[in-house]
């Protein structure tokens, strides 16, 4: 007898994590309570579902393995065949008796749902839908039940699959191949513009969309006095003996890259001292960062690495986190590599874990050449980590 | 002295008409309260803004028409070029006391959110946003004055500009342009999926996106035995002296169409008796519905006078509204022109305005060839309503 093995599909993995997660927290049941999910989507959904809802749907996940769609009749042809879901509930009328007697088979202690302070890709549910939910549910003890999904999502989309690791890597290996296009089409003369519009000619060329807002992707920074990360690509022209900055992420399969790259105009030669120090600062902060994460340590100990660092190497510190999670978002939430700033909330004090996909990123200012910025992306590995971009380890020199 | 003439953006005529429904419902303020919206987008936004806010953010409109937004200092550059408000006030640490200080100057009486039971269109706020409203605003009266935007949003979705009904107008066109190239590409033994590709290849030659899931868009029905709505397009062929349905709408600028047509399988000559008085009297029923929309009239009256008449002529009624509002979305929400069936809540009862777009479709079923069902687009006009797509007045026959 043949063994057909069947590779899961990226929900059918991220539905199987779901049930993992909950068993781990505790927690009893998870619930993913939505409506017209075309016209305001839960950000939590497109981990665990293709296609839309229309009609009051929950999608409810237990740590005993269940996983259960109340769905609209004319949905759940849309939701059988992805064979995420041991029971499929098709409702006509309206979805109220139905959730009420699955939720009294399943008898939850806990019901997580979407809503968070401070994380939005946790905070999903609208406030009307919250207010349905309770409307359908008065007259029992289900809504003092009700807890923040946060601890559930911020795992679930931290925790990155053998197919979502897949999309991503390929993400960053088209971002490389386009910055490797640019350093044959960039020269002097050139404005910030004329160089942002190659980018979007590649991006097209290669079938790839943006993975943060086409305003500023990719940033292009040319010379000393422009600010990174406030204004778009501008006239500013490039020059011989300047640095050329970007910052540029893509889109692959629904999974984003973040990558940030240095050149400057002349052989390696003419790079001036300072400028080859700040490089390297960065270059070596980012190695030290590396070096150091594994699964277990806490945000805020990877950045105080570089920040650290940075300030023993004569520069001011960087006024940003170190390193974000990337995944169906550019900045895709969860446990952050920050400072303890009110800003970050709570975000810093989160647990690195296996299978997290961070950007490691900083920058050094010098006194005449502006800003030097370098990003890498990384992933979590089970002793370590392991890059996913190729780090960049020295200055691209642009001299044709 | 010249005068120059500076047409209002599409975002700038929708933030007028904003301050102009809150005066008419005497309302104080309406405010947006958002975050991140690139990754959940309250779906009123892209009627008054472009582009996205990341940082906790509050728009701010009042009847006596001031337009305040409070957003991040790095969002603040990508808010200013617009021309939308008169005030954008940047903040660096935190919203709390600028929006306090805010409400205090303006001392709304009445603050209107974005949560609706019903209305998806309204119910943008996310349950953790409001959470954090509440806190930050704690100690003061304002909670205590929160409203419902739901009547301001469903004014301002369904009240179309002359730049939203340029836009629609253009959406229409290109689809009765595509059915105009499907007539002649439709013919005998096709499977309804050929068709289906064809529609798809046509789109991606006009350059436009679907108003709708492409599972269902366009909906290809061929024959007596396939129930419209239920299965997207199979392998069915089209055969002699059958009929074939469309259902189909495309997205121009980010405004929809959506159009349903018949086709037959033969000459005119060759139409059975029972298919001509079904098409009749859908068309008739379509063009009896039109003669009576005018502003002032209620959703379910316009359904009523299709609904008698299909039974009038011997049918059944049909099992679903007859016609919804069209924008930004296919269905777009606000008044319905349906029955004034539970499943439909409160939306029939709304009434019909001037500048609504809204479709008229029915269907009646035959006995030997299945459903016969049309689907036109009009805009509500000051004494009546104009078809915005040119109704279809005989069957399509197809004989090469």
């Amino acid at each position: 007898m043949g063994v057909q093995i069947m590779c899961p599909s990226l929900i059918q993995e991220k539905s199987q994590q779901a049930n993992t997660i909950l068993e781990e927290l505790d927690v009893d049941a998870w619930m993913i309570w939505v409506r017209e999910t075309k016209q305001m989507a839960d950000p939590v959904l497109s981990l665990v579902l293709e296609g839309d809802l229309v009609w009051q749907s929950a999608l409810i996940y237990t740590k005993r393995g269940d996983r259960i769609a109340i769905v609209g009749n004319l949905d759940a042809s849309g939701v059988e065949p992805l064979n995420v879901f041991d029971e499929v509930i098709p409702y006509t009328e309206s979805i109220r008796d139905v959730l009420r007697n699955t939720l009294d088979r399943l008898k939850p202690q806990q019901i997580g749902l979407n809503f968070s302070r401070d994380d939005v890709s946790s905070d999903g549910l609208s406030y009307g839908m919250y207010n349905l939910l309770n409307e359908y549910l008065e007259g029992t003890t289900y809504p003092e039940r009700f807890v923040s999904a946060e601890p559930i999502i911020t795992r679930l989309r931290g925790r990155k699959t053998s197919e979502e690791l897949k999309r991503i890597t390929k993400a960053v290996e088209i971002t490389e191949k386009i910055y490797k296009e640019a350093s044959q089409f960039v020269d002097v003369n050139q404005t910030e513009l004329d160089i942002y519009h190659f980018f979007h000619q590649r991006m097209k060329e290669h079938g790839v969309s943006f993975a943060w807002g086409v305003a500023h992707n990719p940033a292009v920074d040319a010379g000393p006095n422009k600010q990174f990360g406030h204004a778009g690509p501008t006239k500013n022209k490039t020059k011989a003996g300047h640095l050329l900055h970007f910052d540029f992420g893509i889109r692959y399969q629904d999974y984003c890259s973040d990558l940030q790259r240095m050149f400057f105009f002349g052989s390696p030669s003419d790079i001036p001292e300072e400028v080859q120090h700040a490089f390297e600062t960065v270059r070596d902060a980012i190695q030290k960062a590396a070096e150091f994460v594994k699964p277990g340590v806490k945000g805020y100990e990877v950045d105080e690495i570089t920040r650290t660092f940075v300030q023993q190497r004569g520069y001011e510190e960087y006024k940003h986190a170190l390193g974000h999670q990337v995944g169906q978002e550019a900045h895709d939430g969860g446990t952050l590599l920050g400072p303890l700033w009110d800003r970050y909330g709570s975000s810093p004090k989160g647990i690195v874990e296996e299978g997290n996909v961070f950007t490691l990123e900083l920058y050094v200012t010098t006194k005449n050449f502006g800003q030097v910025s370098l990003e890498e992306d990384i992933v979590v590995t089970k002793n370590g980590c392991r890059f996913l971009s190729t780090p960049q380890e020295e200055l691209v020199c642009i001299s044709k």
